[in-house]
């Protein structure tokens, strides 16, 4: 840690955590995951994208700390997020007989963060649990809140638990290593934070979202700060998502539709689908006479100006319909009484929860969008 | 119910739910579950033990109450506590495409309730989640507190999660089906809650436990109604066990030490284990000048009266060691440090946890029983 380490608490009572922001941070991480877990025995669960990269520069800091560690090396990838991946990890900890003071920690993007927190919730019925997320998406999203979890056979995510971590370090070095195209999709939930309820932070991402990009470290820092911040603020409101974390899912009714029609395939990564999502949520906010069309006009230039996509991919051979599309809607695990929530905006900065959307005004933006 | 129904309430915060006690409640259980759980589509998972004499009445009582039901029904026994019934139980209650608001209910005893409490937590990171016991043990155990889970190749309830129900329906007259010998393995966690926390319970035990045990049904209500209660005192103390929950481990240190030893099969039932381990608890106590030896023979003298175990079994052929029983006690997830946590107590109604017992202690305690 240094002077201009970024520290934001996640309030939630006696599962209240601290998430560290600063470049360089894992070469100091054995000491906070010391002073945060105790000094039980670690596992780290990583993947093999990651191992090489970050894994020697941990355990050397875990062993500074005084912290044995093994290590589980996952292949890297969604399809590691599965029931037999979690029954191998809670296994494997379980050779070592862990006491109740043992930490898991997830040296990973999102699809270790799900499966290092689900494991580290079941293992005893809970033991520690420390994020270190190695993608921006990570950083700024899935490391913060507590969702954990599997896909099954039915989608992603339908089953886990809500588990919080003790400690989250975000190193924004690490993001240095990313594709280009993997960081702007996680620029994308960055966007996101300004866009549902801080229009001053929007404004300092159009000024700049491009350093952030490319790698200025005071700017990622600040980015990767007020988006864990942003977060953690509704999180508290509502750690189980009953009521405020839905305006977290701003873009992603849309989204999520779209992912499914594509069979989240490579071709559209997540955080493209949302950056598409939140444009079809402004259009259709616009169109309802909510948001400002000037406002649109404002996000788009931002999405283009930083080469994130403003609408929908035109793939070779792709035809998307609108009916399809809103056919997806209806099976999301967020639908209530068959009613799809929607996020809708009254102008940047402000989003807001609709329950009662007529889906024919969706439909003829998704129809214009698709014609587009 | 009826107004002899006993409503226990266990409070922990916005976690709380009622116990419900009396005979006869699966008849009008359909309508304390939607007053407590919604109205959302309900599984019921049972086994092929269960199903057969209650499965109809309660689909009955749900259909009166308007809710819709699907069944899934395990092969009775331990072996269904494992990764894989879970990932199979949850797959198809995710193939009906429930909301938030859907409904597991529990129709068994302990392993039908812990695999689909510990399923209830993990769909959708959670949905409602009823107990319906049907045996004595689970009635006032394991049905209440909220410890759910499945067994490894580590050892049993290495895996699970802390999820509490909405609702616990305890049927007394359901206890009527039980044979005699499951019965009295139940009993023998009633009497502990006499024995560490409640020395008058304990006497009303002496006078009326052959009523509980022969059927008496105000008997039955005032037995579970109390263990209940006792164990609902102590778990809104400390619902993590990480405190005064150990207290409800009276037995079990010695106890799991047994069952480990028989490889868990049936010669052992595991209320028998306790109701030895509470024996060797006392006389351990007893021998370091704690316990007046006078509340060892009383206790000694209601377990012999009701017909529970008071010493290691001498089955043929089998040889008890003292230092492997100890062995195995070092082995248990209650092992903080390397420090076995043992109960004792001062006398009938009074135990306390101490980490501090010196193993020769034990170990003359285990060569004297296994001695006599």
């Amino acid at each position: 840690m240094t002077s201009k380490t970024e520290k934001v608490r996640v309030e939630l009572g006696d599962r209240s955590y601290d998430i560290l922001v600063d470049s360089g941070l894992i070469d100091s991480a054995g000491k906070a995951i010391r002073d945060a877990a105790g000094g039980g025995n670690c596992w780290v669960v990583t993947d093999d994208t990651v191992a090489p990269l970050y894994l020697d520069r941990l355990t050397t800091s875990l062993a500074g700390a005084g912290l044995t560690a093994e290590t589980i090396t996952l292949p890297a990838g969604e399809a590691s997020k599965s029931f037999s991946t979690i029954e191998n990890v809670v296994e494997t900890i379980l050779d070592g007989a862990p006491g109740r003071n043992a930490t898991l920690i997830a040296l990973g993007g999102g699809v270790v963060g799900d499966i290092t927190g689900f494991a580290a919730s079941i293992v005893l019925r809970g033991i520690n649990f420390i994020q270190i997320p190695t993608t921006l998406l990570s950083q700024v999203d899935s490391s913060v809140g507590g969702k954990t979890g599997v896909n099954t056979r039915h989608g992603k995510n339908l089953a886990g638990a809500f588990y919080q971590p003790k400690l989250v370090i975000a190193d924004t070095s690490v993001l240095d290593s990313l594709p280009r195209r993997e960081l702007l999709a996680g620029y994308s939930e960055v966007v996101k934070y300004g866009l549902i309820r801080d229009a001053s932070f929007f404004g300092w991402l159009e000024q700049y979202g491009d350093a952030v990009i490319d790698g200025d470290a005071d700017a990622r820092r600040h980015a990767v700060r007020e988006s864990c911040r942003a977060k953690a603020t509704v999180v508290a409101e509502d750690e189980r998502e009953s009521g405020a974390r839905a305006l977290l899912n701003f873009g992603h009714t849309f989204g999520h539709a779209l992912e499914t029609e594509t069979g989240f395939c490579s071709d559209l990564l997540h955080g493209e689908a949302v950056a598409i999502g939140m444009m079809l949520a402004l259009e259709l906010s616009a169109s309802l006479g909510l948001c400002p069309p000037e406002d649109v006009v404002r996000a788009r230039a931002h999405f283009k100006s930083v080469g994130l996509p403003d609408g929908l991919p035109s793939d070779q051979g792709r035809r998307w319909s609108a009916d399809v599309l809103i056919g997806h809607m209806g099976h999301d695990k967020k639908v209530h009484d068959g009613r799809i929530a929607f996020i809708l905006a009254n102008g940047v900065g402000d989003a807001f929860v609709d329950r009662d959307v007529d889906l024919d005004a969706v439909k003829t933006i998704l129809e214009l969008a698709i014609a587009a």
